[in-house]
C-alpha cells in the first residue's frame, strides 16, 4: 500500500514514465512541483547532486560540480525527476560558476516559493583553483529571512581539505 | 547483577524473546515504550539505523536509507527491539522519502510524548540524485519548541561530501 | 624533574603500583580523585575510552562501547588509573545503555563535584540498530548549568556516518 | 548517435521500459543477457550492488549486504536492469549468507557461461559478527579455471578494518 | 520460502533460540558445525569479529581485539551463533595474544577440518605497543598446505597506519 | 630553460593554443601523439580523468565516470590536451559502459601502438547498481601480451567499498 | 548560449587568452575584477588554492601552503585567472607566513571592496611545526564588521588532525 | 625580495642559525617573540605540533601528544623556531598531562601577552584511556575574556572517533 | 584461569612489575625473550610502535617515527614490555634513520634467531622530505631467506599518500 | 652518543650547515652521496617528497607533484639535504612530467649506482586530467634488472580514487 494515493500526485508526469526527453540547454520550464503534505511543520529537504555539468562561457570547456541543495518547503516540494532533468539541462549551457548557482536558486524560488533555500556548488579546479559559490535565501519579511542571514554567518566554518587529487 | 529489576521492565515483551514476527507492512502498533529512569535530567538517546528500506510509491522499486534518530525523553524510552520491528515494517510499504520521515516522527511523538525529537534520513540515489529529509520537533509551549527551531537553524551547516560511489 | 612533588599526590595509590586488582562487577568505590592545580581557570579534561564493555541485563550478551568523557574540574581531577579500573568494573555487570551512561555521570559528579561534565557512549549495534546516549550536567545554580543546557542544544548537529561495518 | 544500433539489442526489454514488475521472491528467470561485442578480448565487467537484502531463513529477520560482482564475459553480458531485478527478487527470500552467494554465482554461470566470474558479499553484523562469503569460478578445462584458483589464493590479503559502526 | 529446509539444519540449536547461556570462561565445547552445501567448490567464508576481549594472564587487565577469520570449508561450516558464544567465552580467560590466536585456530581445525583457515587478531595497545598475531593453516598433504605457505609469504605487505588514536 | 626544445614538439598544436574547439560528439581524430624521449626504458604513464561523461544509448540520460588510464609507451606518448578533447568528445555520444571503455582503448592502441595499455572506468550508479569495466592490452607476440594476461589475473583483488553515497 | 554576453565581461583579458605571462615576484597589479551580477544578495564565493608557494625570508627555502579564500562580494568579483596569476606571483617572493596571509587579504580588499572576506593558509611543516594563519575582515561600520568578529569567535573549533605525514 | 627587512627581525637569533642547542629539560627561557606587523587586526595564528613528548612524573614512561596551539596576537608573535625548541625541552621532563598543557599556556601568556590563546593536547593512551586537556584564555577585562568563555562553551562538540589504533 | 602457567614464563621479569627503569640511551641488553609455544607452525607476530623517537646525529634535533615490526618466530618470542623499553632507549640516542632501522633488526635477530623478520620505519619530515627505511631478513640457507627476497620484491607497491600534514 | 662518528660522514657538507644556497634552476651537481653502512643486505630507502614544483615547458605555468622515491642502495645513500636541494632546483625549470621523472631517475642512477630504484610522480590536474609517470630501474645484468621488470608488472594494480578535489 502506498502512502500517497494517485489523487495526491496529479503533477507527477515524469516519475515512472518512459517518455523522458533529456534537454541539454537551460530549461527552467521542465521543473515541476508536488504538494507538501506536512505544511504545519518546518523541515528540511536536501538533494545531493554530484553529476552537475555545464560549460565555461568563454572557452566552452566543460565544467563539473557537486551541488548540495536544501530547503524548507512551504506549500510545494520539487518533484525529484523534474529536478534531475532541470539540472541536466545545463549540460551544453555556458555560464560562470557564480551565475549558475544564483540562477538555480532563483528558478527554485519561483517554482516553490520556499520558506528557506540554499545551494552550494563545488566545482572541479581549472588552472589549480576551484570555485565553490554558496547562495541562500529566506522569504522576505519572515523569520526565515533572518535564518538565511544566520546561516550565511555560520557558513563553511570548517573548510574541507582540498588538494586537487 | 542487572541494574534494572524485572518489575521495572513489564512492557519488554520482545527483547530476549524468541517469538518475533517480522511484519513487512507499515505497523506502528508494534512500537513499545519503557520507563525513563532519569526524568530529572535532559539527555539525548540516539539510534543509528543503517538498514532501513521501503518502496517507491510509483515504481515499487526498493529504496534504501540510513536513519539517524535522536530524542530527549520525557517519561518514556522506546524499547529498542520494538523500534527495530517498526522500522523493518516499512519493508514492503510504498511512500515518498519526505513522507516516510514525517510519519516515523509522528508515530514516535505519539508513543513517547518526548521533550524533543529529530530524524534525518539519508537515502541512496535514484537517477543521480539522493534525498535526505530532516524533521524535528519540540513539545509545544515548552523550551524544547524553541530548541527545535534552533537546531533547524543549525542543521547540516557542513554537508557531507557525496559522489554516489 | 617532575612538575608535581610527591606531597601533592597523596591519593595516587594506583598509578605505578603493581597490586592492581581488576574488579569486574560495578565498583564505584574504586574511583579516586587528585587535586586540580589550576582551579583559577575553566578548562576541559577529556578521556577517550574505546574499551568499555558491559552486559545486556536481559540476555546477558556482552555489549561494547566507546565512551567520550569531558569535564571542567572544580577542586578535583579524576585519577586516570582509578577511572580505568572503575570503567573496567562494568565488565560483568548488566544494565541498559541509557542507564549505564547516567550512572557513570552520577558517580563522577559525586566524586569530583565538577563545574561541568558530559559523557557520550557509542555502542555497537544489536539487530541492526546502535544506541548512543549522551548525558551532561552543570553545577546547579551556576553559569555551568546554563552551559549544560547550551551544549545539549548544540549536541551532535553533524551525526557521524554509520553503516554497521 | 548511439554506438549500438537497435538490432544489436533485441533482448533488452527492460532498460527504458515503464512496465517494470519488481519481484520480491527469488526469480532467476528475470535475468537477461545481451551480446558481448568484444569477444576477441579478455576484460572485466564489475557491478557494485550496495542495496542487496534478503531474509534469515530461521528468524525471518532482514539481512543486508553489499555485493561486488566481477566477470570476464564470453559471448554474453548480463543486462544491467535485469540484474537489478534479479538481485531485488531476494528481498523476501530466506537463505543463509553462504548459500545466497553460491546461488547467485550459479545462476549467472547458467545465464552467461562466462570465462570467469566472482562474487563477494559483505553482510552487516548480527550479534557482533559479520559474514563475508566469496565465491569464484573459471570455465572448467580452460586457463580460467586456473585463474579462479589463483585469485582464491590471493583473495582478501588485506582485510578491511571492521568495527561495526 | 527459505533455501534450506529444516532437515538440512539439525545441529542449529542456537540460532533463533532463547535459551542462550553466555559462558565467560574458555569453552571450546560450545562450537557447532553445519553442513557445507557447496563442497564441490573452493570458496571463502569470512567472519569479522570486532568485539573480542580476554584478559592478560599476568595482570588480569582486559585486552581487546578485532579478529578477522577466513576459511575454505570442506564438509562443514561453523554455525555463526555458536562461533559468537565461543569467542565470547574468552571474556574472563587469561592468555597471551599469540597463544589466543593459535588456540582459536586449533579449535576450529578440530571442529571443521577445513581445507584452509586463517586468523588475524589486532589488539589495542598496552604501553604504546600493539600486537597483531596472524596464524594460518592448510590441510597437510594437500594443495591447501602450499596455499597457506603462499598466503604467509604475501601477508600484510601493506601495513595499516597505526597511531594509537 | 625548458627541457624540450621546440623542434622536439612539432605536433603539439593544442597545448598553449587559444583556438580550442570542444567537440561533443565522438571524435577520435582529435587525438595527437608526441615522441617518447625514453624509448630505451619501460615505464608507465598514467592519466586520471574524473570528468568523463557520455549518454545512455537507450534513455539518453547522462552517464558519469572516472577513468584511470595507464600505458607503457613505445615510440609515442599521447599529447595531454588532445586526450582531454578526445575524452570530452563523448559528452553527447550514446554508448554502453562496456563499449565506451573498449572503444577508447582501441583508439589509443591505433594512435600510440603502445607496448601495454589499460583503462578502468568507474561509473556512477543507475537503479542502485554501478558498472566498472576494465580493459587491458599488450602488444601481440611480445612479453607485454603476457603482462596484460598477468595484470588481468591480479585485477581488483581488493574492491573499493561502495555505498552509493 | 552563454549566460553572460560579451559586453558584461569587458575586463576579462586573461581567461581564454593565450598571452599569459607568469610573474614570479609579488605582483598585485595583475589582479582583475569583474562585475557581480547579483549585488542584491549576500552570498559566498570561495576559492580553494592548494598550489601556493613562496620563500622563507631568512633561509630562502621554499614554503608550501593550501589557501582557502572566501568572500561576500559587493560590486565586484575577482576574475579567477587573474587570481591564479596573482597567487603564483609569490613563487620567488620571501615573506613570513603571517605576513603573506595579511598581504593577500589587503590586496583583495583594495581590489574588490568586499562586504566580507577571509583567508586561511595552511602551510607544510618546518622542523616539525606547521603554521596556519587565518585573517578575516568585514566592511567597517556595516553589519559585516560584526560578522567578521563572530566568525573569528567560531574559527577552527574542531582542528583537523595533523601528524606531518 | 623579502617582505620583512632585517631591522624588523632583531630578535630572530634562531631561524637560519646553525648554533642550535636542543635542551631536553623544561626551558621556558628559550622562547623568543617577534613583532606583530598587523596589530590593527584581530587574526589567528595556529601551530600544529604533532611531535610533543614528555615523561610521566610517577613511572618515567615517555608520553606522546599532538598539540594544537592558536592565538590572536597583540604586539607579539612567537618566533617559530624558539617555539620548537621550547616544546622539545619537555622531552625529559615529567609532569601530568593536565599540568603540561596549563604550563605551556602560562608561559606563552607571559611571553606574548596575547589577546586570546588556546591549547589542545591529545595524548596517546595508557591502559586503554587517552587524555586530551584543553585550556584557553582571553585578556582579562577585554572582550577576549568573553571570547574565551564562548569558545569553551563550544569546545569539542563533535569528538573525533578514537579506537586506540 | 590463565593459559600459560608461571613455569612457562620464567624470563618475564618486567610485565606486571613495578621496578621499571626507563633507559634513554641505546640499551640492547634490556631485550628479553620468552618461549614460542607453537614452534610447529609458521605464523606472524606483529608489533605496531607509533611512539618511537631518537635524535639526529648531526643536529641533535629529535626525530619521530612509527615502526612496523613483523616476524615469524622460531624458538623465541620477544617479551613485549622489554621491547617497549628497548625502543624507548633510543630516546636520547643519535643515529641516521637508515642506521636505526638496521640496528634494531640486527638486535632482534641476535635475541630471537627468528625464521623471518622485517621492520619498516616511517619518520616525520625534515625540510619537506620524510624517510621510510624498510629492512627484512630470512634465516640464511632456509626457505625464509627466499621469503625475504620475495617480500622485498613486493614491498610498498602501493605507497601511502603523503602531504606532510 | 651518535651511531656514526664524524669520520664516517666526510661528504656531509649540507646537513647542519647554515650556508645553504637554494638553486632554482635544474642543478644535478648539488646531489651528494654518503656511504651505505649495510651493504651486506638488500633493503629499501624511501623518500616522500610532497613539495615538488616545476614549470610547464610551453605555458610556463607552475606544475606541482608529490614524488615517491625508493631504492635499494649498493655502496651509496643519497644525502637527504642534498636531495632536497636538488628537487627544489626544478622550481623554475620547464619540462614535461614524463621527462622530469625520467631525468631524476637518471641523475640518481649516476650518483648512487643503486641496485634498484623507482620514482612515482603524482601531479595535480590541468584541464581536468592529472598525469602520474612511474619509472623504475634495476642494475643491468643482475637480479635487480628482473626485479624492476617484476615491479613494473605489479605497478598500481589498485589505483587511488581521484576526483580533483
Ligand atoms: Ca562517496
Ligand atoms: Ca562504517
Ligand atoms: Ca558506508
Ligand atoms: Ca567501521
Ligand atoms: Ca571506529
Ligand atoms: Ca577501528
Ligand atoms: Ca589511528
Ligand atoms: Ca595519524
Ligand atoms: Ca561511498
Ligand atoms: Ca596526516
Ligand atoms: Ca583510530
Ligand atoms: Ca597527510
Ligand atoms: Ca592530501
Ligand atoms: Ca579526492
Ligand atoms: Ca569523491
Ligand atoms: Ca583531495
Amino acid at each position: 500500500m502506498a502512502g500517497r494515493t494517485d489523487c495526491q500526485m496529479p503533477d507527477v508526469t515524469l516519475l515512472g514514465s518512459e517518455n523522458t526527453d533529456y534537454l541539454f540547454e537551460y530549461s527552467p520550464g521542465v521543473l515541476e512541483a508536488i504538494d507538501n503534505l506536512h505544511t504545519e511543520r518546518d523541515y528540511f529537504v536536501k538533494f545531493n547532486c554530484p553529476e552537475f555539468t555545464s560549460l565555461c562561457p568563454k572557452t566552452n570547456q566543460p565544467d563539473f560540480a557537486t551541488l548540495y541543495l536544501s530547503f524548507i518547503p512551504d506549500k510545494k516540494l520539487v518533484e525529484s525527476k523534474s529536478l534531475k532533468l532541470y539540472l541536466f539541462s545545463f549540460r551544453n549551457h555556458g555560464d560562470f560558476h557564480e551565475d549558475v548557482i544564483n540562477i538555480i536558486v532563483n528558478d527554485l524560488i519561483e517554482l516553490l516559493d520556499p520558506r528557506y533555500i540554499e545551494l552550494w556548488g563545488k566545482f572541479t579546479p581549472r588552472g589549480g583553483l576551484s570555485i565553490d559559490p554558496y547562495v541562500n535565501y529566506g522569504k522576505p519579511g519572515t523569520k526565515y529571512e533572518k535564518m538565511a542571514e544566520q546561516r550565511l554567518l555560520y557558513h563553511d566554518l570548517h573548510p574541507e581539505p582540498i588538494d586537487n587529487r
